[in-house]
């Protein structure tokens, strides 16, 4: 039996835009909403795209995500600004801030945006794209519910905390977002429900110690116990998790630091959110002829690519290059959505008043089918 | 017996002021060059003291690098700089390019300057930190001779690329200097010498599969017959190897992209340095109140450290703790430099015709002591 129904993007873009409208947003702004979460399900970011619909909607409903507030600039210069996002829907703030940032460094040549009391705001790689598409560098992170636990810790003090970063290049521009910690908690999330033993390196119990028990760990992770992720490099200093704690506290000082927002520690914390995030744009041309540098980039991408494989591997891939071959088969062939997100969709459907059959089909679901409305 | 002699800071810093200034530099480039190397020293990060002065002198020697080469700004706006290092000492280009982003940043809020045709600049974080002590965000970066592997590769064709991030904070600024290969390649030096086998997922053979053999490794790194270092994040992507290999390639756009300089698969290779740097400045200003954001990084550094600790663990660190720790013992108590390197410290007093023994004492060395000079 498959656990997958396979739906166009349009399919996916009309229920999703059909749905943010009920809630209340608006056209323009359900667009966005449903841009960024598409996005992900066509790069292959599975957890990312239709599966977080339901935690969007449950933090429209406990009072997290308000869908009427609008973001304010607190400060401003025309490098930079800080934006109070007033617990808004985090797509609509952080489209709006690395809007700023691109016009802002279409000007001056670079920009900072950070950004305070936001929410939840897809992938952090969807705004880097955003400036790499307008032929700039672009940065994009965000802080998050705390699970990365620093070296030597046994309690998480960062968020998962991703760092992403756009750049044009051809034939494929790169394209880097991964989290600072060593796999996201989606990963333990599927381990679960695998029932599989974690790899090494990947969580720690309440103790701090190192586990392969995804059930506890996330059940920790929950009730706030103790445990949680790993930084990249792991549990030691010797596989380099001292760094991984480096790049997370990176992200902290662009998001939760400049903004005088939340650090990861103290968001979701007492009905609040507080998500915070920093967006970085820089135009090539202030540093020469931007065809010329992105020639150079692509040089480069291309010498990576084609250079030797290690026994029994047949490709090196450059980052973005996987995305961007994910996007082309999904948009042709369709984007599997897993059963369990499915029946979400219907629960979401019904709860703002529209037939889900109209946009998902007569889908039948049995018993064993999961969703978080249950 | 003990295999390192201990020597004040002023000690060293007059030997290392004396020597430059017999290579052929004015009294403040030693004076630049002392501080960075000694800064390493200090810090507790040998590697990059002075343990490099041998490499140093013999790439004056075989004119890598050039004594009178004087960098100059090639591209510029009020953001932004290109330097073309002419094959310079990097800490001298490397202390101007610094000079001028902060200065920059103090105008506009914030800076980028990009070098190329430099060389080994010392500890990135010299330069990071110079923006944090003028009360900025400071960020210094580098390119190498390749020696991180890509993720399902067997040639090296990065460097080992590191980031530092520096910013002013109480009682200790957070300060992070890291490579973004696992380990550097000093550190598989360290295993060779004392004939231990590597750790798992540090190196790779020839072939690009994983190896404990470190002379072998070295061996082929410097014969270029494959293999080297993992990027953060070992060899598998289930470790997070595509990480790494993305902080590498982040370090690489800011030093050799933007400056259109050699990527590091590119740079010593006939004879040819081409060693390319980032350095960036931030002014926390332009977000608002400087000593608010200072106090509010503080905080969170301070929660970090008194977070629960992982069971066994008496400690958890802040990034730049150690080496506040380590500067105040050295300068104290001194600095010990092992014996071999006491051996090529003489070997150089001696080539540029000073008495060694007037700086370093009269030391006996026996025929186990290995100077790059044999």
């Amino acid at each position: 039996m498959s656990n997958y129904i396979r739906y166009s993007y349009k399919e996916l873009e009309k229920f999703c835009n059909d749905c943010f409208n009920k809630f209340g947003f608006t056209e323009d702004e359900s667009r966005i909403i449903t841009d960024v979460l598409l996005l992900s399900d066509l790069y292959g970011i599975e957890s990312h795209g239709m599966q977080r619909l339901a935690r969007y909607h449950k933090g429209i409903e406990k009072g997290l995500i308000k869908i009427d507030a609008k973001p304010e600039i607190v400060y401003e210069t025309p490098v930079s600004a800080v934006i109070e996002g007033n617990d808004g829907m985090g797509q609509l703030i952080s489209h709006k801030a690395m809007s700023i940032a691109i016009e802002k460094a279409k000007n001056t040549g670079m920009a900072i945006v950070t950004v305070r009391n936001s929410n939840h705001f897809g992938i952090a790689g969807y705004y880097a794209k955003m400036a790499c598409d307008a032929g700039l560098l672009g940065m994009a992170m965000t802080n998050s519910e705390a699970i990365m636990v620093p070296t030597f810790g046994r309690l998480a003090m960062l968020g998962s905390n991703p760092i992403a970063v756009a750049m044009p290049a051809e034939p494929y521009d790169f394209f880097f977002d991964a989290s600072t910690t060593v796999v996201t908690r989606g990963k333990l999330e599927i381990y679960n429900k695998l029932n599989k033993p974690l790899p090494e390196g990947w969580a720690l119990d309440s103790k701090g110690k190192g586990s392969s028990d995804a059930s506890d760990v996330l059940k920790n992770i929950v009730a706030k116990n103790g445990g949680g992720i790993m930084p990249l490099g792991g549990e030691t200093e010797q596989t380099g998790s001292h760094k991984g704690y480096g790049y997370g506290m990176f992200c902290e000082i662009f998001c939760s630091i400049l903004s005088m927002g939340l650090t990861s520690n103290h968001t979701h914390i007492g009905g609040k959110g507080g998500t915070c995030h920093g967006f970085i744009a820089i135009d090539p041309k202030v540093f020469g002829d931007p065809a010329a540098i992105k020639e150079h980039l692509s040089t480069f991408l291309k010498e990576l690519r084609e250079s030797p494989k290690s026994e029994g591997q047949t490709r090196i891939y450059t980052h973005g290059e996987k995305e961007i071959f994910a996007k082309a088969d999904r948009l042709q062939n369709g984007i599997d959505v897993n059963i369990n997100t499915v029946k979400e969709m219907f629960d979401m459907c019904n709860y703002v008043g529209l037939n889900p059959v109209d946009y998902l089909g007569d889908v039948k679901f049995d018993n064993s089918t999961e969703s978080s409305y249950n």
